[in-house]
């Protein structure tokens, strides 16, 4: 497959995108080819498009030369009909479709006519049964978060949006779960429960516009990872409703139930392929009554994960989070944002959480493991903070490198699952490999997750800086058998990668299930999987 | 549908059954119909089978007239391609079956006439290519340790056993990731984590036999799924080989993989329909350094359900179970076992135990609740116990009920789950509707998984006592959104009642998968779900 590359106007132009996925246009023929390379925001040699203006983004299917699929075109009869369903509902004026037509990295613009708010599931059933029958393609769509081009339409897709779903069904404070509509907005739905003394078992930079909806289709994993484990063992139920308009009410609110087959786990992320998640039940733990944070530094790698390891046994329950970064990433956060590390001179810095029940009893294991730290000359220098304005302070060291990574220059973005003992050799092995080519070669993730944030930077665009990384970077991951979208998803832009961390068996099983499931493929077309043909 | 009840046999002849799901025999005329009904070992009135000798146990085939599906039947030379195979290994001797044939609760029993052993994920594989072209039908088993006759054939299909598929293939310290092949027994693998400083991520009672193919193709639940999490969860990564004997490799040592659907889910719980599994991925919790019990009594049902608010309050992230048992459990306990309970004169019993990484945080906290449940009389009396010993005398008060109840008399034994706060309101209704027509209505189970173990005892076995109980049961259950099938699965004996659980819908999509992946319906006939014609 031979790749054309477009020539991208200079990296100074670019934009912050916090966590976004690596991409570059791809100029296959094949209907729904996705790109790779850095994140840029505009078009430029090889495409179709003339270069747009700053802030205008060029349309998907152009830049990609995505060939469409033959679904119906919305005449005005179906323009009447959804009109008819939802009144005040259907919106078809650009002001109210543009915002839904492009993903909030700016990266990828659909042009759909339609936008559809559907208040109820048998409304949602109604558009999919007529959407079905007349083999309009459906674009479902939550808070337009995601990082990999999956919540936006490719063509003209009617959007679906659960923006008006966002009533809560119900809460019970002694079970813990939550029962509410797709579209309740993460934030809002964590501060409902801190009322009552609990919390969400999820959190994502992007709580604030993100539907729960949208995070179990995308399967989110955040920052509570660690500590309350996957959705795939909170959320209790889901009811989706099928292609075909079918409702699939498996809104179960319990802890145990092996009646069959577990048909929620197909739908958690899908990513909108396989139907549109209409309700969720989901098990939330209690709020912590006390959080504490130590920000501390290792000289070397093998320390970093040492310290991982004694933390773990000595803070056991209490570890919430266990973050690292390079010193790449610290000069960056303080050369770019003036930002101040209370700890100096390391190879590595480490955050460790605690979140408890008993503040003393926290912060008596969290002193024990570090004295341990310390001794052992595991750590060389450290801070700790329990009060909220250090805590946010250190936190903003490890959450600002991506913002920080966007004023080094252009950059090349990837989120990478490894076998955690080998985290840190895919940096080590693409800095040697890049050498003066790139600018700087960071890594930071969620270590105790096993989650690399694998990130280069170059003065400018570089096609040959790409060929040094791509696809060496998918091939290395896959060496290891990690996975090239530890978190992200595939959606648009990653979907062609599938094959290095899928077996041909697997992806084959999946478009088997794609197909049985909407037949007419009509479900948010051209993401997730390749191609059957 | 026509019920015709067996006579059975009176029940002093009863084996202890531990946890034992309800059934008696239905005898209807389409494939594969599952019973209903106390578990009670020998055949009676209606059956085509005469009245077996004690310690005998009917062919299901006969017991049910289930109707053998038109499946090949095995020849010279198919016996001699398995012996090619499997040099050693492919076993046709009736000592060798006998075992392997019947289930052990002694309930079911099939006649299967060759036991195959492969060692390797290729042997199992080459092994469902031919029985798939062949057309021969296959029973996959672990250690056969099910409670609803899904782990032995119901006629003559091979039994494929993974008992010699059990070694370790690698184990991680830093992720506390294992994986294994599917045969290695529960307790091994917890023995060999343990030396490590891990744990596995679940306990049973059949720790010492089952295997961990056989655990996560029932998603079996157990005693730490309060602290841990389901397999839903923990488990990672699963190989399995299809009916075909394509093998699917999604065995995955990560926390984070967001690369297409999530196959593996599909296989965890399909109770071996939908393939073999053949290794596992499965995370391990480290091993905690201190343990603790509380056993407490609270007189009504109410204050059972407020000391679960206060404690997961106050013991938050130590907790790991809350037990509970109704002083009806307590009276048999004492009476038939000759056990004796330290906390007296409540109508309401509750064990909480507490896993941590420091025992003197640890003791405090489970002071800190209990003066506060004893000062607000949400708890009338109570006993505590952090030595070995006193900690197993206190866990065998709950542990044993089951034992108890099968010196009760005839035991009608349903598993079912519930929105917590009706937990106990079906073993209410039910002692309300049978009075004096049963011996004993007692209740008692995982209250913090929302799981109760419904038990009703009588003299003898009764055609309307059963008639009283069912659908009674069933109806409850699924009025509230209840589970008919907490965690034993389906297997043979329930899969009938799935759709108090199940939407019709449902049901047909779990029928449409079974149907696509096993298009021959191979693997594991007769189990899971109805028959679809």
């Amino acid at each position: 497959m031979a790749w054309l590359r477009p020539c991208w106007p200079r990296c100074a132009a670019l934009r912050w995108r916090p966590g976004g996925a690596a991409w570059a246009p791809q100029l296959g023929k094949a209907p729904g080819v996705a790109p790779r390379g850095p994140w840029l925001p505009h078009g430029g040699r090889g495409l179709r498009t003339a270069s747009p203006g700053l802030g205008e983004v060029p349309l998907t299917s152009e830049r990609y030369r995505v060939r469409r699929l033959p679904f119906s075109r919305l005449s005005p009869q179906d323009v009447a009909f959804f009109q008819c369903l939802l009144p005040g509902r259907a919106l078809t004026e650009p002001a109210a479709l543009e915002p839904c037509n492009v993903d909030w990295l700016r990266s990828v613009r659909g042009s759909s006519t339609l936008l559809l708010k559907p208040q109820t599931t048998a409304e949602v059933s109604q558009v999919l049964r007529y959407c079905s029958e007349r083999n309009l393609a459906v674009n479902p769509q939550g808070g337009n978060t995601g990082l990999v081009g999956g919540s936006v339409p490719v063509f003209d897709e009617i959007i679906l949006s659960t923006v008006l779903m966002n009533r809560i069904i119900s809460f019970d404070t002694v079970s813990g779960i939550l029962v509410c509509q797709a579209g309740c907005i993460l934030e809002r739905l964590n501060e409902y429960l801190e009322q009552q003394g609990f919390i969400m078992p999820l959190d994502l930079g992007a709580k604030g516009s993100c539907h729960i909806g949208g995070n179990v289709a995308t399967n989110a994993g955040g920052l509570r990872l660690l500590r309350y484990g996957s959705l795939r063992g909170t959320v209790l139920g889901l009811e989706v409703v099928l292609a075909d308009g079918t409702v699939l009410d498996c809104l179960a609110s319990l802890r145990k139930d092996n009646t069959g087959y577990d048909l929620k786990q197909l739908f958690i992320g899908s990513e909108g392929t396989l139907g549109v998640i209409t309700a969720v039940s989901i098990l939330c733990p209690q709020k912590p009554k006390a959080v504490n944070l130590a920000f501390l530094g290792c000289q070397n790698f093998s320390q970093v994960l040492e310290t991982f390891t004694t933390c773990r046994a000595m803070l056991g329950e209490i570890l919430s989070a266990y973050e690292f970064m390079d010193e790449k990433c610290m000069e960056l956060v303080e050369k770019h944002l003036k930002l101040s590390c209370p700890v100096r001179d390391s190879h590595f810095y480490v955050l460790i959480e605690t979140s408890g029940s008993n503040s003393t009893h926290d912060e008596e294991k969290l002193n024990s493991f570090l004295e341990q730290a310390m001794t052992s000359g595991l750590v060389t220098d450290g801070t700790v903070a329990t009060d909220d304005k250090k805590i946010k302070m250190l936190w903003s060291l490890r959450e600002r490198i991506t913002e920080a990574l966007t004023h080094d220059g252009c950059v090349y973005k990837y989120d990478i699952s490894l076998p955690v003992g080998k985290l840190y050799d895919l940096v080590t092995d693409m800095r040697a490999r890049l050498g003066q080519s790139a600018k700087n070669v960071v890594g930071y993730g969620h270590l105790g997750d096993g989650n690399l944030h694998l990130n280069i930077t170059a003065e400018s665009y570089s096609h040959s800086l790409l060929d040094a990384i791509e696809p060496f970077v998918y091939e290395w991951t896959a060496r290891y058998n990690g996975s090239i979208s530890a978190e992200h998803g595939l959606g648009f832009k990653k979907k062609q990668f599938i094959q290095y961390s899928k077996p041909s068996e697997a992806i084959f099983l999946m478009q088997r299930f794609k197909a049985m499931l909407d037949p007419k493929g009509i479900l948010n077309p051209y993401k997730t999987l390749p191609s059957s043909s």
